[in-house]
Protein backbone atom coordinates (compact mmCIF):
# COMPACT_ATOMS: atom_id res chain seq x y z
CA UNK A 1 0.00 0.00 0.00
CA UNK A 2 2.81 2.02 1.10
CA UNK A 3 4.34 2.89 -2.34
CA UNK A 4 0.55 4.00 -3.68
CA UNK A 5 0.67 7.25 -1.85
CA UNK A 6 2.26 10.11 -3.21
CA UNK A 7 4.17 12.31 -1.21
CA UNK A 8 2.31 15.17 0.50
CA UNK A 9 3.10 18.64 -1.46
CA UNK A 10 1.95 22.12 -2.11
CA UNK A 11 -0.62 21.16 -4.86
CA UNK A 12 -2.49 18.55 -2.55
CA UNK A 13 -2.38 20.52 -0.04
CA UNK A 14 -3.72 23.55 -2.04
CA UNK A 15 -6.36 20.82 -3.64
CA UNK A 16 -7.30 19.77 0.10
CA UNK A 17 -7.88 23.12 1.16
CA UNK A 18 -10.47 23.93 -1.97
CA UNK A 19 -12.17 20.98 -1.31
CA UNK A 20 -12.68 21.77 2.04
CA UNK A 21 -13.80 25.23 1.71
CA UNK A 22 -16.11 24.96 -0.87
CA UNK A 23 -18.08 21.65 0.20
CA UNK A 24 -21.44 22.70 1.80
CA UNK A 25 -22.45 18.92 2.62
CA UNK A 26 -20.56 15.71 3.39
CA UNK A 27 -21.52 11.55 3.47
CA UNK A 28 -20.50 10.55 7.56
CA UNK A 29 -19.69 7.51 8.28
CA UNK A 30 -20.51 7.03 12.18
CA UNK A 31 -20.64 3.30 14.15
CA UNK A 32 -23.53 2.02 15.16
CA UNK A 33 -24.29 -0.67 17.52
CA UNK A 34 -23.13 -4.33 17.05
CA UNK A 35 -19.71 -2.90 14.53
CA UNK A 36 -22.64 -1.72 11.72
CA UNK A 37 -21.41 1.76 9.66
CA UNK A 38 -23.96 3.92 8.62
CA UNK A 39 -23.19 6.38 6.02
CA UNK A 40 -25.75 9.37 5.70
CA UNK A 41 -25.64 13.38 4.22
CA UNK A 42 -24.89 15.80 6.25
CA UNK A 43 -24.31 19.79 6.09
CA UNK A 44 -20.71 21.22 6.24
CA UNK A 45 -19.11 23.91 6.55
CA UNK A 46 -16.07 25.47 8.18
CA UNK A 47 -15.97 27.44 11.63
CA UNK A 48 -13.42 30.93 11.71
CA UNK A 49 -10.31 29.28 12.38
CA UNK A 50 -11.24 26.48 9.23
CA UNK A 51 -12.33 23.36 11.32
CA UNK A 52 -15.01 21.54 10.27
CA UNK A 53 -18.15 21.25 11.43
CA UNK A 54 -22.21 20.08 10.72
CA UNK A 55 -25.63 20.92 12.17
CA UNK A 56 -27.55 18.05 12.58
CA UNK A 57 -30.76 16.75 14.08
CA UNK A 58 -31.03 15.22 17.83
CA UNK A 59 -33.51 12.67 15.67
CA UNK A 60 -31.53 11.67 13.26
CA UNK A 61 -29.95 7.79 13.88
CA UNK A 62 -26.10 9.51 12.85
CA UNK A 63 -26.49 12.10 15.50
CA UNK A 64 -27.63 9.44 18.43
CA UNK A 65 -24.54 7.36 16.94
CA UNK A 66 -21.91 9.97 17.38
CA UNK A 67 -22.54 10.70 20.88
CA UNK A 68 -22.19 6.97 21.51
CA UNK A 69 -18.81 6.91 19.53
CA UNK A 70 -17.66 10.15 18.20
CA UNK A 71 -14.58 8.89 15.96
CA UNK A 72 -15.97 9.25 12.34
CA UNK A 73 -15.16 9.79 8.73
CA UNK A 74 -16.48 12.73 6.28
CA UNK A 75 -15.67 12.39 2.47
CA UNK A 76 -16.37 15.71 0.92
CA UNK A 77 -16.01 16.44 -3.46
CA UNK A 78 -19.11 15.68 -5.02
CA UNK A 79 -18.79 14.71 -8.89
CA UNK A 80 -20.60 16.83 -11.63
CA UNK A 81 -23.56 15.24 -13.22
CA UNK A 82 -20.97 13.97 -16.26
CA UNK A 83 -17.77 12.64 -16.32
CA UNK A 84 -16.21 9.65 -14.46
CA UNK A 85 -17.20 10.01 -10.76
CA UNK A 86 -13.75 8.22 -9.80
CA UNK A 87 -11.33 10.78 -11.56
CA UNK A 88 -13.13 14.00 -9.29
CA UNK A 89 -10.87 14.94 -6.43
CA UNK A 90 -12.37 13.70 -2.87
CA UNK A 91 -11.02 13.91 0.43
CA UNK A 92 -11.91 11.45 3.54
CA UNK A 93 -11.34 13.04 7.06
CA UNK A 94 -10.68 10.74 9.90
CA UNK A 95 -12.39 12.53 12.71
CA UNK A 96 -13.33 13.05 15.93
CA UNK A 97 -16.95 14.53 16.89
CA UNK A 98 -17.93 17.13 19.65
CA UNK A 99 -21.78 18.35 19.96
CA UNK A 100 -21.68 22.47 20.73
CA UNK A 101 -24.41 22.75 23.39
CA UNK A 102 -26.92 25.39 21.91
CA UNK A 103 -26.58 27.19 25.45
CA UNK A 104 -22.83 27.19 24.57
CA UNK A 105 -21.52 30.98 23.82
CA UNK A 106 -19.73 29.06 21.10
CA UNK A 107 -23.66 28.26 19.25
CA UNK A 108 -23.98 32.08 18.51
CA UNK A 109 -20.35 32.51 17.18
CA UNK A 110 -20.68 29.30 14.84
CA UNK A 111 -23.81 30.22 13.69
CA UNK A 112 -22.42 33.47 12.31
CA UNK A 113 -20.01 31.47 10.22
CA UNK A 114 -22.18 28.94 9.18
CA UNK A 115 -24.94 31.06 7.95
CA UNK A 116 -22.12 32.99 5.65
CA UNK A 117 -22.10 29.66 4.08
CA UNK A 118 -25.47 28.53 4.65
CA UNK A 119 -28.00 30.94 4.24
CA UNK A 120 -31.23 28.71 4.13
CA UNK A 121 -30.11 27.04 7.62
CA UNK A 122 -31.53 29.89 9.24
CA UNK A 123 -34.49 27.39 9.17
CA UNK A 124 -32.86 24.57 10.55
CA UNK A 125 -31.38 26.64 13.45
CA UNK A 126 -35.03 27.39 14.69
CA UNK A 127 -35.50 24.14 15.32
CA UNK A 128 -34.21 23.16 19.22
CA UNK A 129 -33.22 19.36 18.11
CA UNK A 130 -30.66 20.49 15.57
CA UNK A 131 -27.23 21.47 16.98
CA UNK A 132 -23.58 22.16 16.03
CA UNK A 133 -21.49 19.51 15.80
CA UNK A 134 -17.44 20.25 15.44
CA UNK A 135 -14.88 17.56 14.22
CA UNK A 136 -11.28 17.50 15.27
CA UNK A 137 -9.83 15.99 11.87
CA UNK A 138 -7.27 13.32 12.98
CA UNK A 139 -5.83 12.25 9.51
CA UNK A 140 -7.53 12.50 6.35
CA UNK A 141 -6.85 10.73 2.79
CA UNK A 142 -6.93 12.76 -0.30
CA UNK A 143 -7.51 11.29 -3.53
CA UNK A 144 -7.07 13.15 -6.48
CA UNK A 145 -7.93 10.79 -9.31
CA UNK A 146 -6.84 7.53 -10.56
CA UNK A 147 -3.12 6.88 -8.58
CA UNK A 148 -3.11 10.16 -7.05
CA UNK A 149 -3.51 9.13 -3.43
CA UNK A 150 -2.27 11.24 -0.41
CA UNK A 151 -2.16 10.89 3.24
CA UNK A 152 -2.32 14.58 4.60
CA UNK A 153 -2.52 15.58 8.35
CA UNK A 154 -4.82 17.96 9.97
CA UNK A 155 -2.72 21.16 9.35
CA UNK A 156 -2.16 20.06 5.68
CA UNK A 157 -5.94 21.15 5.74
CA UNK A 158 -5.78 24.73 7.05
CA UNK A 159 -5.13 27.84 5.10
CA UNK A 160 -1.68 28.20 4.94
CA UNK A 161 -1.09 24.79 6.42
CA UNK B 1 -36.80 7.92 16.82
CA UNK B 2 -39.53 5.81 15.90
CA UNK B 3 -42.47 8.58 15.37
CA UNK B 4 -40.04 10.24 12.83
CA UNK B 5 -40.41 7.63 10.63
CA UNK B 6 -43.06 6.84 8.20
CA UNK B 7 -44.53 3.86 7.83
CA UNK B 8 -43.28 2.30 3.98
CA UNK B 9 -45.54 2.79 1.03
CA UNK B 10 -45.00 2.18 -3.01
CA UNK B 11 -44.25 5.66 -3.06
CA UNK B 12 -40.98 5.36 -0.97
CA UNK B 13 -40.00 2.06 -2.29
CA UNK B 14 -40.39 3.61 -5.90
CA UNK B 15 -38.24 6.32 -4.49
CA UNK B 16 -35.55 3.75 -3.48
CA UNK B 17 -35.50 1.74 -6.52
CA UNK B 18 -35.39 4.47 -8.55
CA UNK B 19 -32.16 5.69 -6.48
CA UNK B 20 -30.51 2.28 -6.87
CA UNK B 21 -31.16 2.14 -10.46
CA UNK B 22 -29.14 5.29 -11.12
CA UNK B 23 -26.88 5.30 -9.08
CA UNK B 24 -23.06 5.53 -10.52
CA UNK B 25 -21.28 6.19 -7.37
CA UNK B 26 -21.42 6.04 -3.77
CA UNK B 27 -20.10 6.80 -0.14
CA UNK B 28 -18.74 3.84 0.90
CA UNK B 29 -18.38 3.22 4.94
CA UNK B 30 -15.85 0.85 6.10
CA UNK B 31 -14.63 0.19 9.59
CA UNK B 32 -10.80 0.45 10.15
CA UNK B 33 -9.13 -0.66 13.03
CA UNK B 34 -9.59 0.45 16.73
CA UNK B 35 -13.18 1.29 15.57
CA UNK B 36 -12.38 4.68 13.30
CA UNK B 37 -14.89 4.28 10.08
CA UNK B 38 -13.53 5.69 6.54
CA UNK B 39 -16.28 6.89 4.07
CA UNK B 40 -14.34 6.82 0.67
CA UNK B 41 -16.15 7.21 -2.74
CA UNK B 42 -16.60 4.06 -4.86
CA UNK B 43 -18.09 3.07 -7.93
CA UNK B 44 -21.87 1.12 -7.34
CA UNK B 45 -24.06 -0.79 -10.34
CA UNK B 46 -26.47 -3.18 -9.90
CA UNK B 47 -26.20 -7.19 -10.86
CA UNK B 48 -29.24 -9.00 -13.18
CA UNK B 49 -30.59 -9.53 -9.70
CA UNK B 50 -30.98 -6.15 -8.81
CA UNK B 51 -28.09 -6.68 -6.26
CA UNK B 52 -25.57 -3.75 -5.99
CA UNK B 53 -21.89 -4.39 -6.99
CA UNK B 54 -18.82 -2.63 -7.00
CA UNK B 55 -15.56 -2.58 -8.80
CA UNK B 56 -13.19 -1.66 -6.01
CA UNK B 57 -8.90 -2.31 -6.22
CA UNK B 58 -7.04 -4.21 -3.61
CA UNK B 59 -4.68 -1.43 -3.18
CA UNK B 60 -7.68 0.70 -1.35
CA UNK B 61 -7.50 1.05 2.21
CA UNK B 62 -11.56 0.83 1.68
CA UNK B 63 -10.81 -2.68 -0.09
CA UNK B 64 -8.49 -4.23 2.72
CA UNK B 65 -11.07 -3.15 5.29
CA UNK B 66 -13.92 -4.74 4.16
CA UNK B 67 -11.91 -7.95 3.67
CA UNK B 68 -11.38 -7.74 7.40
CA UNK B 69 -14.73 -6.59 8.19
CA UNK B 70 -17.37 -6.92 5.88
CA UNK B 71 -20.44 -5.03 7.27
CA UNK B 72 -20.36 -1.79 5.69
CA UNK B 73 -22.85 0.86 4.94
CA UNK B 74 -23.26 2.82 1.48
CA UNK B 75 -24.75 6.12 0.72
CA UNK B 76 -26.35 7.17 -2.52
CA UNK B 77 -28.54 9.82 -4.17
CA UNK B 78 -26.64 12.59 -5.55
CA UNK B 79 -27.90 16.26 -5.09
CA UNK B 80 -27.30 18.56 -8.02
CA UNK B 81 -25.04 21.28 -8.21
CA UNK B 82 -28.19 23.96 -7.03
CA UNK B 83 -30.59 23.95 -3.93
CA UNK B 84 -30.58 22.71 -0.99
CA UNK B 85 -28.92 19.14 -0.63
CA UNK B 86 -30.34 18.44 2.38
CA UNK B 87 -33.70 18.33 0.60
CA UNK B 88 -32.21 15.83 -2.16
CA UNK B 89 -33.71 12.48 -1.92
CA UNK B 90 -30.70 9.58 -0.70
CA UNK B 91 -30.42 6.18 0.49
CA UNK B 92 -28.20 4.55 3.43
CA UNK B 93 -27.72 0.85 3.01
CA UNK B 94 -26.52 -1.57 5.10
CA UNK B 95 -24.82 -4.29 3.62
CA UNK B 96 -22.67 -7.11 3.95
CA UNK B 97 -19.73 -7.54 1.42
CA UNK B 98 -18.21 -10.64 -0.65
CA UNK B 99 -15.45 -10.28 -3.20
CA UNK B 100 -15.99 -11.97 -6.35
CA UNK B 101 -12.56 -13.85 -6.85
CA UNK B 102 -11.44 -12.99 -11.31
CA UNK B 103 -11.21 -16.43 -11.62
CA UNK B 104 -14.79 -17.33 -10.57
CA UNK B 105 -17.09 -17.67 -13.59
CA UNK B 106 -19.36 -14.85 -12.08
CA UNK B 107 -16.79 -12.35 -12.54
CA UNK B 108 -17.62 -12.47 -16.20
CA UNK B 109 -21.52 -12.30 -15.81
CA UNK B 110 -20.98 -9.54 -13.16
CA UNK B 111 -18.68 -7.71 -16.04
CA UNK B 112 -21.27 -7.69 -19.02
CA UNK B 113 -24.34 -6.19 -16.87
CA UNK B 114 -21.77 -3.98 -15.11
CA UNK B 115 -19.94 -2.20 -18.33
CA UNK B 116 -23.61 -1.57 -19.53
CA UNK B 117 -24.03 0.32 -16.77
CA UNK B 118 -19.70 1.63 -16.13
CA UNK B 119 -18.93 1.58 -20.19
CA UNK B 120 -15.60 3.49 -18.94
CA UNK B 121 -15.11 0.64 -16.12
CA UNK B 122 -13.20 -1.16 -19.27
CA UNK B 123 -10.18 0.26 -18.31
CA UNK B 124 -10.55 -0.64 -14.76
CA UNK B 125 -11.09 -4.27 -15.67
CA UNK B 126 -7.98 -4.55 -17.33
CA UNK B 127 -6.34 -3.79 -13.76
CA UNK B 128 -5.53 -7.42 -12.06
CA UNK B 129 -5.86 -5.34 -8.76
CA UNK B 130 -9.26 -4.85 -9.37
CA UNK B 131 -12.36 -7.08 -8.39
CA UNK B 132 -16.27 -6.89 -8.08
CA UNK B 133 -17.62 -6.78 -4.91
CA UNK B 134 -21.09 -8.05 -4.12
CA UNK B 135 -23.15 -6.10 -1.17
CA UNK B 136 -26.35 -8.46 0.60
CA UNK B 137 -28.40 -5.43 2.18
CA UNK B 138 -29.77 -5.80 5.39
CA UNK B 139 -31.92 -2.98 5.96
CA UNK B 140 -32.00 0.64 4.17
CA UNK B 141 -32.53 3.77 5.39
CA UNK B 142 -34.56 6.41 3.08
CA UNK B 143 -34.50 9.95 3.47
CA UNK B 144 -36.81 11.55 1.36
CA UNK B 145 -35.99 15.10 2.16
CA UNK B 146 -36.58 17.26 5.30
CA UNK B 147 -38.85 15.40 7.81
CA UNK B 148 -39.51 12.44 5.11
CA UNK B 149 -37.56 9.49 6.63
CA UNK B 150 -38.31 5.57 6.15
CA UNK B 151 -36.75 2.36 7.25
CA UNK B 152 -37.03 -0.07 3.98
CA UNK B 153 -35.95 -3.98 3.64
CA UNK B 154 -34.04 -5.14 1.27
CA UNK B 155 -36.78 -6.76 -1.06
CA UNK B 156 -38.66 -3.44 -1.08
CA UNK B 157 -35.28 -2.18 -3.02
CA UNK B 158 -35.77 -4.88 -5.56
CA UNK B 159 -38.25 -3.88 -8.85
CA UNK B 160 -41.65 -5.52 -7.80
CA UNK B 161 -40.68 -5.38 -4.48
Amino acid sequence: MADVIRPTDDESRALAQSLMQTARFAALGVLLEESQPLVARVAFGLDAQGGPVSLISDLAQHSQALRRHPVCSLLIGEPGAKGDALAHPRLSLMAEAAFVPRTDPAHAVLADAYLRQHPKAKLYLQFTDFSFVRFTVTAAHLNGGFGKAFRLAAADLLPGG
